[in-house]
């Protein structure tokens, strides 16, 4: 197993000047990063619905983009220059109005250039995923 | 060519009542919709960027998913129960900061549970498109 | 956990007349299937590589669109018109040479028309995935 | 627009050593290639097909995968080692039995590191796309 790179503390305090809209507030928690997988929650707010009530679909994009973000510095490091290059999701169940939305990342792969992940989107405690994603990150030379 | 269903004057209308988020401001016009293909704009601002000064991901994957949802609505009137099943994007290039956004979207299919379609979205008046999207959504049953 | 609707062996008898390309030799065997996951084995060949010695990508692709099928059948029993609707994969790493390829399969929704699910593609008996595909399945009515 | 680096005979030559199972025989033949676009025909034969008469899954996969490679080298010229990375394929209708396939394929972004393009397959002198690919490669260091 991979050891982190940055404890949680760490990159709270790094995304926090690095994405002030996502992390600025306390809406986007990150609960754990181990070097290999994070889990991140974000609160319920009546901003993430759609119509229908169902969970917006730029909020699981968002979040789950984020949850690689994380788990990626938290495998190589504060490297703030990582882009996404490739973000594929696909919409499975509606989400329970009023519950948190949590982030379940793994890389897949990290190579020299690329970082590949999935991520697993989920209502509060419901087992049974509401999205799930997979994404690509390319990562600046050193 | 496919008739549209819908004008310009009634996409705006339904939609502000079903995305008031979107649609509810003056940020996103639709420029064109003929039940083939759309123009949409979203007017720039700068809670569209992300450090660095690009367009953010949950910026273009949603006006994307609005795009697709337009030129659907479009092809086969007002069905207000269609959602996103898949959405994949491929980050191309830096937006121009100052500049709106554009999303041109167009039918690659319309059967009658699947809709798939194509997005490009560009910045401004530059030719090369920020970013490229297909998209799917499920169709209710009639 | 989802009791499987056909068993390994029915599994077979069906696909071997279904997918005779695929299934009609004995190049291809279900391990294990339960109704929610399920694992296939493609025997090495030399057919599968492409130049410089890695698994060919439509060896790697063909082989975890067999998966998602044959999770789906032993998850709602012998439906011949379940076809394709979309398929992503990520290619991650290179496979060693003169190992099997093995394709884990899990189901991430099993709707009334919509089936989503995962493969993890790996080679011989090495832990890291060589691809990662996501694929949904259009079911026909019953 | 960037002129072509390889012509349509070098091209064939190139492919012909580098993917013998491919463009070995005739089956394959690079209709033209601009250094942005290329059409790739594969001509029709019973072992495309699957069950029900339809194009399979990984011969669209295939050719798609082709097309790309082949618009990639014509724009940067024979580099050996670029290996696709994702690849997104949306299957959209049935070709028709009998009938040639074809790869129009395009390049959205030729980065130092990554290209992004697209492919519209089609079935013989139909119009509508029978399967629509978005897929990147990596290319290697120069």
């Amino acid at each position: 197993m991979a050891a982190a790179k940055m404890s949680v503390a760490e990159l709270e305090r790094f995304l926090r000047v690095e994405f002030p809209q996502t992390f600025g507030g306390d809406d986007v928690t990150i609960e754990s990063a181990d070097g290999e997988t994070c889990l991140l929650r974000q609160r319920y707010s009546e901003r993430m619905l759609r119509p229908g009530g169902t969970i917006s679909g730029p909020t699981l994009m968002g979040l789950a983009d984020c949850a690689m973000y994380v788990v990626l510095l938290s495998a190589i490091g504060p490297v703030g220059l990582a882009v996404t290059t490739n973000l594929n999701i696909n919409f499975l169940r509606k989400g329970a109005p009023g519950q948190d939305v949590l982030a379940a990342a793994k890389l897949l792969k990290l190579g020299k250039r690329l970082a590949v992940g999935e991520v697993n989107l989920l209502s509060g405690t419901a087992p049974d995923p509401i999205a799930h994603v997979t994404a690509t990150y390319s990562i600046p030379n050193a």
